[in-house]
């Protein structure tokens, strides 16, 4: 797409056509000014196929909020909607309705509380609440929705890789494989989640960290074109790049010429005062070779050097190399540990197409719509008991239990505050016989979700660092029970109604 | 992100960090502007896990080259790799090579043929052939596999849904589940698969189509949490799009209460003298209801109006549907072809995201590189046979047999020129006993697949429409043999060597 395209394509146009009709018909009823509330939330967790996840990792608010603070209708998408016909050929917007957007078709009239990037988070749960004129706040939905499905899938799936790697330090390599540009929110969203760098340099420089890269097999396969072998390429490498000399060892053979050649290079390299950085591993059998390289670099007097692994990494693949060394390892003399130790993925497709689950299931549901100065609370019905909405405007708390860990996360009236000194009674959001009393010696913390971002479109949340994103996973990681963090076939977390917000949802589905 | 920060994270350093430190490293050698050839190719089709497919759809190409026309190493982009910092603080890119990126950072001097959009594709086949100085033609590799592999991906998941649903009007509904700003990629790549339109609105815009689209429940709801009711809803939008007005009967119930109201709505629009459109139906059993919908509406008089499915749609739910409704629909006075007839689907994210397999594996090999005027053929070698690379400058073509559908794609030596007199041997790309002889009888025609796009820079090439590119799909569809278009277990589709090409990958294996 070509530039001035993409500015028409990606501004306050990025959404669907319905959202436009709507807003004209509250328009024509005067009540696209009405108050409304919109919840954002994800209704289950990606299921991989063989594997699922037993908790999200949020991300995506604050490039949703760049795009908001740009978006607005100016001339150029006025005009384009006067020209818009219906199929009988008559206008589909009318002036008076085009005129109102040209003023107010902008977002600052919107209110918006949000749970913070990086956090732990779960179904059903209102990561994201807007409140403003109802037109605008309709009309948000498709991005809002475009702008944190990815992020959160993506941040999702890189915390399961690192779990799967066990922290050691991971690559995002994705770029060639990414959903076209999407690919660049991918890349922040992995360094949210779980990467510690990218090899996307234009992401790297936005975001302020340093790119990432070794070289590629057409590298070694152009000096070899020229009669050279894979160790001049390994030599003239080392050469420019001494101190960060990372060699990709399998273009032709990995125990045969690859590292062979590698060795040498460290050791001329190591002679002029340099430390090697490491191999790299891009095919075969990554958990053999990866014993069969230590050794040999151990042997050589290169304990330390990193061995990096590529190729089709995910959570499941790294958790099986890495139980395949523990018990194989010290048969050839390597220790288990060590080796793990020094062990850095590249992670590519598997990350940012999220392999198995493709798309968050995340929806914006209205809530609530304001009569007569008071909110009227919303609801959706569906014949899937899942799918009717918690109405209303709510509260959201997470209770730790006697233990520090996360028990349930919580949704209530807005007006409601538990007392710490009373006991909690849970309830399931659809079965009317499941609940849980929480009595308050096993109840740590309530804390609330959500926060402050935007008031009536102005700016109140300094959005935070990655660093800082990463702490609050980190943190989260820490208060979650490691049954809900299992990768495969994790423990439920609880996600409860108060008997208030019960018996609220219960009259609205009486009513309709 | 924000709009500046898109620009430096979209331009040319939209790459992977290991092309730049590759480029300075062929530079320090000379070999900076050594003319190379790289392949790009897909090496397998998707696999959606319980189904697969049999070809793919080609698709990215215009949207490639528009990037590439804006793409170059510009100030801000050369003081950002002046200040990167390898591990021991030393500058990574010096400033020889940075004043030569400076000045031939750009892709001017490359020359590409490709395969148009819309062609129908196999693996192994190249689909984009790039030729020029080494270190642009390098730092190409991953924008180019980017722009393409999504693409090809999304409009073969298209097309395959297109065929799941026998041709009937498709809607592509997938932004709010897209991958973040690709999915206007998705939705153009959708458009040229198989979906009619989009309700997308800024793609429609930049590609010149109606978006399209119906309201949701929020509109119901809405009303209803006023104290009115559906059928308030559905007159409002009645009144305001009576020429294109189509409703979503699912909100409460819909037997019970939306096709009801939509038939009263529908009945008063005729007296005013409107064609009312259809009714979309969002949940449940889209087989059963689609059923008693369309008798619900014959019965009213309207045995013409649309019925609109939608709801986790893709191929093989849609093929079920409609054997469902073939099945049954007799049972309830129900002609089934006339209720196939009317449906139209709207298809989100299953296509958007390509559920269950998300990233199609292009990748961009180096072929071919000049050394004294002549081109060297260069090879990958892999312990896997299919990995290894095809070398050298080739020719493509596709062989058609007496029936005129497509038998083969053949690659071979540019020089090559098949003699249709001749009769042809087909060489399995890796495996040395299988063969196959085409006689002169067996062949109807003989077509090349790659046209000339780019020649050193210079667009040669007039980018087709999207109802151009639709109907050199539906050209290429016909052409194709039923059994590789099976949705379920397709034939497989022969992708070929000549002798001579043949000849060539094994001295060049030999000499590794």
């Amino acid at each position: 797409m070509k530039r001035e395209q993409q500015a028409a394509a990606e501004g306050i146009l990025y959404t669907d056509m319905y959202q436009l009709t709507m807003a004209q018909l509250y328009f024509r009823m005067g009540l696209h000014e009405r108050p409304a509330q919109f919840d954002h939330f994800f209704r289950s967790y990606p299921d991989y196929g063989n594997h699922r996840a037993g908790y999200c990792i949020n991300a995506g608010l604050e490039w949703l909020l760049d795009w908001m603070g740009e978006a607005r209708f100016r001339q150029g998408e006025i005009d384009y909607l006067r020209g818009l016909r219906s199929t009988g050929g008559a206008r589909i917007f009318a002036d008076d309705f085009l005129a109102w957007l040209g003023e107010n078709g902008h977002f600052e009239g919107l209110t918006l509380r949000a749970v913070p990037e990086g956090r732990v988070v779960h179904p059903n749960v209102p990561l994201t609440v807007v409140q403003g004129p109802l037109a605008m706040a309709q009309i948000l939905e498709t991005s809002l929705l475009n702008h944190l499905n990815y992020q959160t899938l993506i941040a999702t799936k890189a915390c399961r890789i690192r779990q799967g790697g066990r922290g050691r330090p991971m690559l995002e390599f994705g770029l060639r494989r990414g959903p076209e540009l999407g690919a660049n929110a991918g890349a922040r969203a992995a360094l949210i989640g779980g990467a510690d760098f990218t090899s996307n340099v234009g992401v790297s420089r936005v975001m302020g960290f340093p790119p990432k890269g070794t070289h590629a097999h057409s590298m070694v396969q152009a000096f070899m074109a020229l009669g050279q072998s894979e160790l001049d390429a390994f030599r003239a490498y080392a050469e420019l790049y001494p101190d960060d000399c990372l060699l990709l060892v399998d273009t032709i053979d990995t125990l045969e010429s690859g590292i062979p050649n590698a060795i040498r290079v460290f050791e001329e390299l190591k002679r002029k005062g340099h430390r090697p950085n490491g191999v790299r591993l891009d095919s075969g059998d990554l958990a053999y070779l990866s014993i069969q390289v230590a050794r040999r670099l151990n042997d050589a007097g290169f304990p330390d050097v990193n061995i990096v692994l590529s190729n089709q990494l995910d959570e499941l693949v790294l958790w099986q190399i890495l139980t395949q060394i523990e018990q194989d390892a010290a048969d050839y003399g390597v220790d288990p540990e060590a080796l793990i130790n020094r062990l850095v993925y590249g992670v590519g497709t598997s990350l940012i197409a999220s392999n198995g689950h493709s798309a968050l299931d995340g929806v914006y549901k209205m809530v609530a719509l304001q009569d007569g100065g008071e909110w009227k609370p919303a609801i959706k019905i569906s014949e899937n008991p899942d799918k009717v909405s918690n109405p209303g405007e709510k509260a959201v708390w997470r209770v730790y239990d006697q233990r520090g860990k996360a028990t349930a996360d919580v949704l209530g009236l807005a007006s409601e505050q538990p007392d710490p000194q009373d006991s909690l009674l849970l309830r399931h959001p659809t079965d009317h016989s499941a609940y849980r009393r929480l009595p308050p010696s096993n109840i740590s913390g309530i804390e609330p979700l959500l926060i402050d971002v935007l008031r009536e479109g102005r700016l109140v949340y300094d959005c935070p660092a990655i660093a800082e994103i990463r702490q609050q996973r980190e943190a989260d990681l820490e208060r979650l029970d490691s049954g809900v963090q299992r990768i495969v076939n994790p423990h439920i977390y609880h996600v409860s109604l108060t008997q208030k917000l019960w018996d609220l949802k219960q009259d609205l589905i009486r009513s309709v």
